[in-house]
């Protein structure tokens, strides 16, 4: 295997782990800040490493098509290209390539796409897409895979596993020839028919991990967890287990407590941007008027450079201002809060505290922010 | 004096100096960054501090309407709002209140305006003006003038200038209560009779220091150099002389060399966000294609962030997607070539060998950047 994984704690279904890869180990539970282009948005790579970031997420499809493979190649990689010396899990692409209008063209071969930027046209085939990754240097590779826009009838669900199956297969094969690790996606939305069905074709194969998919794309929350649940019930407990697009700081306790290892997701970036902020004390949104003349930080407990220099009001006139700093500043908090978060996750499992913890984070999060 | 200024070399017209405030020493000839809203665009204020940034120009107009007075007495003043602990000079908002549609009502009192967020009607009078920054914790203020919209009658620039003068001696006397420093700033357009008479009228007076105002609007460029050379004549040579808005390197170093020690402007933020970047070869512009496959950094000789972790290649593929890196990493690096260009200038200065020092600066901007 490419990836090492051992449990160090468990609490309840909640798992405490180190991941080992070639560049570099992520204790999990884990949270990794998504950077689409290459960049995680309005971050440095310094200032990630300064939060505490142990792994980020990339793009396949996005860093394909813009800055491309020969930019990338003579960079020798992603890695050098953005500055970022530890792990990249890059997602296939084909979650991607299936939010485009036109929808692309699935054949057993693979996906036929138009390029969102200049309305070229692209094939994703298994190999191609693990070929990709090898450039981008990815550490962590997912497979292409054959997600249909729902609701789709019965049949096209069971085609769109076994066809996601094959092409996991030889995504499988087409790793063999590169460095990186080869995850295989679950798929088979909120149905534990189709969930079984497609774990178990998966399960007798070396994939490195596992990744959840197909969550957190609209269904009802309870049903979201109910599918975790029953997934991490049926995954090997010895490889790792990623959690793909979730979510907020409630969904990530709920999932860890589900035994889920690993997460990514926009919120803590995107909505930064936006001015909303994840604190302690539950969600805040910087526009609102009441911060106008809070001259305390977001948080006092909280040792991000934002919370370290600068009040509520300053940030609320920035993001109001439409200041970058303003874009940096929240998401830097944003970031440090869901980092903290999964620290403090993992120590509570390695003491046996997790359910204790997670209901602790749920009363802070009614709490609100005090302004004087 | 509530500044001390020392001259501690000359190299021709040029100087080389200290500028002692209460919030730290600036060596001149010193560029300062422009923080309108209490923020460098797109900087955090410990970059600035690791750039070698001595002292900060933020904007009494713009801050006096966002985020108001209330919210900086709040903090306590500027410096403690955006965690700024060096020198900030304001500027006293005449010509921004001067830039707005519809034009300002100017009485002997003062400048009445309407606010471009909301036409909110103000009346600046000079001591209001020294007020406002007084709230704002200025180290250095500059007292509100008359700046006519150009061309005008000769009656009229006639009139600006007395007034200008009459309002400069009331911020004068309402300067004595507050803690800043209070410059003087010469106005006259590129006439030598109108500077003149306005430098005449206010030379008997205690101010610490000489603003000249007016040039970089649109007029030649050798009518800018020959006024800036023709002011610096009759200034006092103990006292600091700051050149409002200027400018291009090329510029720094011709007003340097005719006797300037201050300069502030938005070209290496405004431009460095839209991907143009100052450097040892020139001016160059991400945008263009030569640099899409170009590992080198800007320029390898640099010390700063930007250049020492990322290449062109990465710097266009930022820029060209819109990302905040981007435009980060280019305000660093032209900051960062600006503050190099002032050290170097003073070393020649002292050195003796300030010509020298100018013609191999211009060879350099000629030579361009080798792409390989």
């Amino acid at each position: 295997m490419k990836l090492e994984f051992e449990i160090l704690a468990g609490d309840g279904k909640a798992r405490c782990g180190r991941l080992k890869t070639a560049r570099g180990t992520v204790s999990t539970p884990a949270f990794m800040p998504v950077g689409t282009l290459g960049t995680v948005k309005a971050m440095s790579p310094r200032e990630l490493v300064e939060i505490g970031v142990q792994m980020l997420l990339s793009n396949t499809y996005h860093l394909y098509l813009r800055p491309g493979l020969e930019v990338l190649e003579r960079h020798g990689g992603l890695h050098a290209m953005m500055g970022w010396k530890g792990p990249i899990l890059t997602d296939s692409g084909g979650y991607q390539a299936y939010s485009l209008k036109p929808l692309p063209r699935i054949t057993e071969e693979g996906v036929l796409f138009a390029s969102h930027l200049d309305g070229s046209r692209h094939l994703f085939t298994p190999r191609k897409v693990v070929e990709i990754q090898a450039v981008i240097g990815s550490d962590i590779m997912m497979p292409i895979d054959d997600c249909p826009a729902l609701p789709c009838s019965q049949e096209r669900l069971i085609q769109a596993i076994e066809r996601s199956t094959a092409w996991a297969l030889e995504s499988l094969e087409a790793s063999r020839q590169v460095p990186g690790a080869l995850f295989a996606i679950v798929q088979g939305g909120t149905s534990q028919t189709h969930r079984r069905r497609h774990l178990e074709a998966l399960l007798p194969h070396p994939f490195e991990g596992f990744a959840v998919g197909g969550l957190a794309v609209g269904e009802q929350i309870e049903a979201m967890y109910d599918t975790v649940d029953f997934v991490g019930e049926l995954l090997p407990a010895d490889r790792v287990r990623y959690l793909m697009g979730v979510g907020t700081p409630e969904n990530l306790l709920a999932c860890i407590e589900r035994g889920m290892d690993l997460f990514d997701c926009v919120l803590p970036t995107r909505n930064g941007r936006n001015g909303q902020l994840f604190t302690r004390r539950g969600v805040i949104n910087l526009k609102n008027s009441r911060f106008r003349e809070a001259t305390d930080p977001i948080d006092p407990h909280c040792g991000c450079y934002t919370c370290r220099n600068f009040s509520l009001s300053y940030l609320r006139h920035l993001i109001v201002s439409r200041e970058i700093l303003g874009a940096r500043l929240a998401t830097t908090h944003n970031l440090a809060y869901y980092q903290d978060l999964m620290k403090e996750a993992r120590e509570a499992i390695a003491n046996d505290r997790f359910r204790q913890f997670a209901s602790a984070c749920r009363e802070g999060w009614l709490a609100g922010i005090p302004v004087a």
